[in-house]
């Protein structure tokens, strides 16, 4: 009996048949069942047969990043742990002293063992880059492979994800995937060879916010400087505040949406979040990646706009209640004739823009400059790809809430 | 005796020479004396001898903008009043009715009665914009005027300036301006004719301010939704952090450092100010213009790079520590190696950045990044213009503090 047979497991009245794992121990074997769920059965309780020998290319499997579980209990949820890269997934090799993009859910346990019993995991690799490497092509192939998760199954999805752009894959999952389960994205502010580390109780607490009842896509992260809670933002409104602390990351202009207390794991919202189940699994179109963001500031030039031209869409971080200087305001009427959807945004981050007060937001107006609200300028920019790639009427679009991103308030002065 | 005749006035003790001004009223004689302080006289306690009919050209005065005063009493500060324009500026133009930029220091007191009686004013205006259309040429003249305020004998200067971009004005003069007395920055978030108006509590609170033991740079604005007080930020340290709300200035990473209380005037400092007089008064020589500030976020294409093509200097705002895509790097280097010095900052906003910890930081130093601590970006970015103009050794001018943008801690995580 070898990795790679192909073999029944009798245990008590259960049945497995599957292919037989080189994680298998002395004490137990580990059958890789169809679909990609791995079985970890005590052999004391086991009565094998082989059906095939050297059925399956391990190597193979573990080159292309297959998925994985071990442990699986009929009671508890199933949580699919997909990783991309970023300082927690580093811990794991570092643990591990794995070298290559390998990460699959016995490595997450093997690095975090306070993670065992609380669900049965399937491991998953989309990627394995800091996040300042990401890009819209991974975003998605990250939501299809979420898609695919929530499909054979998986009763929440955790996503382990770089710090530095996690809000703007956060926002591009809101925006492409309608879920019924959970979506939680953690990272790591510090790696686990830190005394400080916070890759732990991230990755417990956003597991549990996983199999929570709920079904919004949310970042789950360290609450405040102690080691109480995990607050959930909810993946249209956050943004990471802070370079290095440990709660770098708020929900703008809001509380956020719920917490995990880490030593009971249980979870609490400020407010209702969407029930589980409350949307049929969909996945969009794709993206359109011909889309540009700019911020404005004094004494920035006119041709900094050229980088827009041709483009299907501009998201401008403006002052204030969305300004710019009067003198671009001509060049982005060009670029809204020319066909560029134009959004405006506010390099303030909380608040909304209004383009109806002074001169110059009038006159952007009357160029044809889309105001987006209160939603933040990184999440606009997300938006705006999606809405491109998928809805009739972007301009419409980008004005009302999609998924969270514009708080719908009065303006909110008198 | 007609307005613009030069006269004599003999008041008790006290004797003025200078031009009769057109405000001068029935019950006032109003006065501009050599220099531009204008002096308000009781007609019942004069005594006025014409010295030469009609020697003053008062519309021309008036066109050019002259600086002015009223009321003038021995034991009172002098404060100037320079307007710069935006909606506290435009308060005024409402209140008077006025549709030039002519805006005197009588102008401000119609407008702001509450002001009477704290100091005696000079007026002067030295632009009259939104403040979404300052530039660094503006800068430079506001510096200048500024200084010129201060060398002839002002113990304190208000600023009022559109509130978009107060903070990039603040930290350039900040840099540019060694100052024996305070510069105290205000505006308004609301114009008068709205219930909620903060355009007098702010004028009031910043002359208070200007008054007051210190010689810092400030922005002084409500510290919160109440009346109560209102909070002085370091100018390099302030950032507009809500697109409405009064109270949307804060202070980056810390308390502010000081208040002022409304009702009573009294200013109190959270941490020790520069002593009024330590600085001998000092203009610097002005700013280079060819510096460019960027944001990066996932996706944006490196030929964004190309608008810093021989600049002199490029401000990037990065993601966590100070990252970009490592797609960016050579090109980054290729700037550094064509003598444009490139400055990395953080978007986070709070916190510093550290291109120490991860691969993408390091590439990014061995390719002749430099690090700005936590100085925000748009301080940054007016900081490298003040630099390349003004110091030898750039680079380390941009690592350490110059005018407190620069917060000393060590590296925030253990």
């Amino acid at each position: 009996m070898n990795a790679g047979d192909r073999v029944r497991v009798d245990r008590g009245t259960a049945t497995y048949e599957g292919v037989l794992m080189p994680s298998t121990t002395a004490e137990n074997l580990v059958v890789k069942l169809e679909g990609g769920y791995n079985v970890g059965i005590d052999r004391d309780e086991a009565d094998v047969e082989v059906l095939e020998q050297d059925s399956y290319d391990i190597e193979e499997a573990q080159d292309t990043g297959g998925t994985s579980e071990i442990t699986f209990e009929e009671e508890l949820p199933t949580i699919s742990l997909i990783s991309t890269g970023g300082t927690i997934a580093s811990t794991v090799d570092y643990r591990t002293g794995a070298v290559t993009a390998q990460f699959d859910a016995e490595d997450v346990l093997r690095a975090v063992p306070e993670l065992a019993g609380r669900a049965n995991y399937r491991g998953r690799v989309v990627a394995n880059i800091l996040s300042e490497n990401m890009t819209p092509d991974v975003w998605v192939d990250l939501a299809e492979a979420v898609h695919e998760e929530i499909e054979q199954g998986a009763d929440g999805v955790v996503v382990m994800h770089g710090t530095d752009t996690m809000q703007h894959t956060a926002s591009a999952l809101s925006f492409m995937l309608d879920t019924p389960v959970p979506v939680v994205f953690t990272g790591s502010q510090r790696s686990a060879d830190r005394p400080s580390s916070d890759n732990v109780m991230n990755a417990v607490c956003a597991v549990e916010a996983a199999k929570a009842d709920h079904s919004e896509t949310v970042v789950c992260m360290h609450a405040d400087e102690s080691d109480d809670d995990c607050a959930l933002h909810r993946g249209t409104r956050v943004r990471k505040n802070h370079t290095s602390r440990r709660d770098a990351f708020e929900t703008v202009g809001a509380e956020p949406l719920g917490e995990v207390e880490w030593k009971t794991g249980e979870v609490s919202f400020n407010r209702e979040p969407a029930a589980r189940g409350a949307d049929d699994l969909h996945l969009a179109e794709g993206l359109d990646r011909d889309v540009q963001h700019i911020k404005f500031v004094p004494g920035t030039p006119v041709d900094f706009l050229d980088i827009a031209e041709d483009a299907s869409g501009l998201v401008i971080e403006g002052t204030g209640l969305g300004h710019v200087t009067t003198e671009w305001i001509p060049r982005i009427e060009e670029l809204v004739e020319n066909g560029t959807t134009v959004v405006m945004t506010s390099q303030c981050l909380e608040g909304r823009v209004c383009d109806r007060v002074y001169d110059t937001g009038r006159d952007l107006l009357d160029a044809g400059v889309v105001e987006a609200g209160d939603t933040l300028p990184e999440t606009a920019y997300v938006k705006l790809m999606w809405a491109l790639a998928n809805v009739e009427s972007v301009e419409e679009t980008m004005r009302r809430s999609v998924a969270g991103e514009l708080q719908e308030r009065s303006v909110p002065w008198t």
